[in-house]
């Protein structure tokens, strides 16, 4: 008699459009049924359905237009409670064994930072449990519970966290995660039409896309899944076939110059102008920023010739009104001449490991815009990563003439190949 | 300096119709606020809005014909947590201190009959905590949770259960129910036009009008409620204006010979032939009955003159078809010949704690039928009310007709009072 080997334990998420309808939500369990007749431990993490959290939020915004954000947590948390009860009873009708969870009941205990909590803590307990009984585990994503009870939120993309934080509590082997595309892409296949899917991509490089708007997992779960090396793979909920798998930096990896372009048209520019240039000022000017919460990405200060400079940042376009509104004491306060906004930009990124090592990665990606006449308003880079903030007008042109230019096309990959030896010299 | 006087403490229960939109929301927060500044301590329970649980349930009948109890459990709470959060949104837009709660957050604790559950325990520290606070705390009707943290739901109705079981624990000066009827009524006003609103009445009358499908609230509450006599306050959410107090029996109450009367329309009856007149047969009958969860409201056995026996009993009608199909085994273990079933029936009562030391209830109620040529299948009687199965097309005419017996009409009341010892006398 063969010994019997403990099962993979596979952590599956599903977004809210992979359960949009019951017809799908039906499909979701046929999925989950699968890997679970395939030898698996599962345990599911599902969205709300469709639209329901923006109902939701539509209903308070009829009630009052400040709905204090613990009551707004109680609201929306129901969305997830809702599909976790319809999967598992799915998951019933075909036979399988299933118990649906609240985050509270799995003990996913955050913060107390309403809508946007962080996670600090989960028994595992319930969930082993569950899973040693033989049950799939189903748990509503998004949500948990403070260490008074009160239910949280985990903010958008919070049901990404709950995957990766449940996957390495479980110790899984695997996380996946289901959405409406097939898996990491060079670009966005709407804006570039030979846009190829990447097979592997490293934590990091996804890291710097999620975080750059391309919008298939929440940057903040990469961290995680990174920090604690769990094996991740993107895939499509509405097709078969094999998606993006993450994972930390393999051999061969850096052989790719740059893994994929994006544009982020969610970003809008600040300039102050004129501001002293004196030890201190920055730091004066972002800590006030940040006390009023307002989250800022790029920040470019050019070396000073006069004795005052020119600082900008990028803000979200949702947070520049209140930013400028926000600005005017501060820029007094610092003794800068005024601010200029522009929110018809966009940020244009290339990213890849391989760029570490690598030099004229920024002269070819320059040299494609200019080829294009699109100017260049501010520059940023880190160590995997160069981004550009361009008109917005130019962000789709700008990202398929650099996706070309980087031969990341799948015509392109064949010839990308052959004068890989040319890039490098570069 | 005049001494603080302790609040009162009241629970006000609101129906899934006085809180069917966002506008009644606000109405009813209105209300809510109105008790508060009169200097109560106010503890609000919640139904589902509208037509939510009826949705939830199309939802699931979407995905299986047979959903498990405790995924529906899990599924139709959160019906009562949206109401929650958006009446605690519309008491902060009027200034006030609130706080929603779900039925596990305060503490109802329940034993594990999914979708029936029974209240087991309540801890009302986190209410008193959240009343001593200065807040109104509002609380998901309808839900609980087992003592495994499973949530469970309390059944039709199960939001009056909440409030009472809330007002026991809390040592309330009073329960006040809201619903969308003005109070209790003589006869159902739809029915009879000159149905006259009840300014009291006792727990008992209003438990056999409650259970007999006056459906103003729920049996099993009034039960706790007589139980541990809670003042009860039956009310209109859409108008002002008092409604029906519940109480315990007060002096002068017996003075009023019958109460109220009411139709279910609600019921079947199934009529077993010919069983064997010996000791134990209809106990058989009905204890297999009871354990294939059957609920049975009348059961009529006449004196036997051949040994054997008809036996009549009435069930709901939506149990009608479950219950014809397993009553052919108990039949034929009976030994008896058969069964007939009659859908299209309905209960005709007369309630009034008065009838207990007056005669003659009986036969004015008798006559009145006669008088219109409606037959009577079926009598049966407690201490407090008399009870006939009629045939269900002549319910209506049949509750008229008992309405004006009894001169329970609005113009009929002051006739009555001076005939009050003519009625004595029958």
């Amino acid at each position: 008699m063969r010994k019997k080997r403990k099962n993979r334990t596979v952590v599956q998420k599903f977004g809210g459009s992979s359960v949009a309808n019951t017809s799908r939500i039906k499909g979701v369990a046929r999925r989950v049924a699968e890997t679970r007749r395939a030898g698996n431990d599962v345990v599911v993490v599902v969205s709300a359905l469709g639209d329901t959290t923006d109902e939701l939020v539509g209903l308070a915004a009829r009630i009052t237009k400040s709905p204090r954000e613990r009551e707004l947590d109680m609201l929306l948390s129901t969305g997830e409670q809702v599909s976790v009860a319809l999967l598992a009873m799915a998951l019933h009708e075909l036979g399988l064994e299933a118990a649906s969870f609240t985050g509270a009941q799995v003990g996913i205990v955050t913060d107390s930072s309403h809508t946007k909590a962080k996670i600090v803590d989960i028994s595992g307990n319930k969930l082993k449990e569950t899973i040693s009984e033989g049950k799939i585990a189903i748990v509503a994503g998004f949500q948990g519970t403070n260490t008074e009870q009160e239910i949280t939120t985990l903010g958008r993309g919070g049901s990404d966290m709950t995957a990766v934080a449940l996957a390495k509590v479980l110790n899984a082997e695997l996380c996946e995660i289901f959405t409406d595309v097939k898996g990491v892409y060079t670009a966005d296949p709407r804006v570039v039409k030979d846009a190829r899917k990447l097979d592997t991509i490293s934590y990091d490089e996804m890291l710097e896309l999620a975080s750059m708007g391309a919008q298939v997992m929440q940057a903040r779960s990469m961290e995680v899944a990174s920090k604690f090396d769990i094996p991740m793979h993107i895939r499509s909920s509405l097709s078969r076939g094999e998606g993006t798998i993450v994972t930390k930096e393999v051999k061969g990896m850096e052989d790719v110059l740059v893994r994929g372009v994006t544009a982020n048209k969610d970003e809008a520019k600040v300039t102050v102008c004129d501001v002293p240039d004196k030890p201190g000022e920055a730091s004066r000017l972002f800590r006030e920023l940040a006390d009023l919460d307002v989250n800022v990405d790029m920040i470019i200060q050019n070396v000073s010739r006069t004795g005052r400079t020119d600082i900008s940042f990028t803000v979200c376009k949702k947070d520049l009104a209140r930013t400028a509104s926000l600005m005017k004491d501060i820029v007094r306060g610092i003794g800068a001449k005024g601010i200029k906004v522009d929110k018809d930009v966009a940020k244009l990124s290339v990213v890849g490991i391989g760029m570490r090592s690598h030099s004229g990665v920024a002269a070819k990606m320059f040299g494609a815009l200019a080829s294009e006449k699109i100017n260049i308003d501010m520059i940023s880079t880190s160590e995997i990563k160069i981004s550009c903030v361009i008109a917005e007008k130019n962000a789709d042109r700008a990202v398929r003439v650099v996706h070309n230019a980087f031969g990341l096309g799948a015509a392109g990959k064949s010839k990308k190949r052959s004068r890989a030896g040319k890039c490098r010299k570069k």
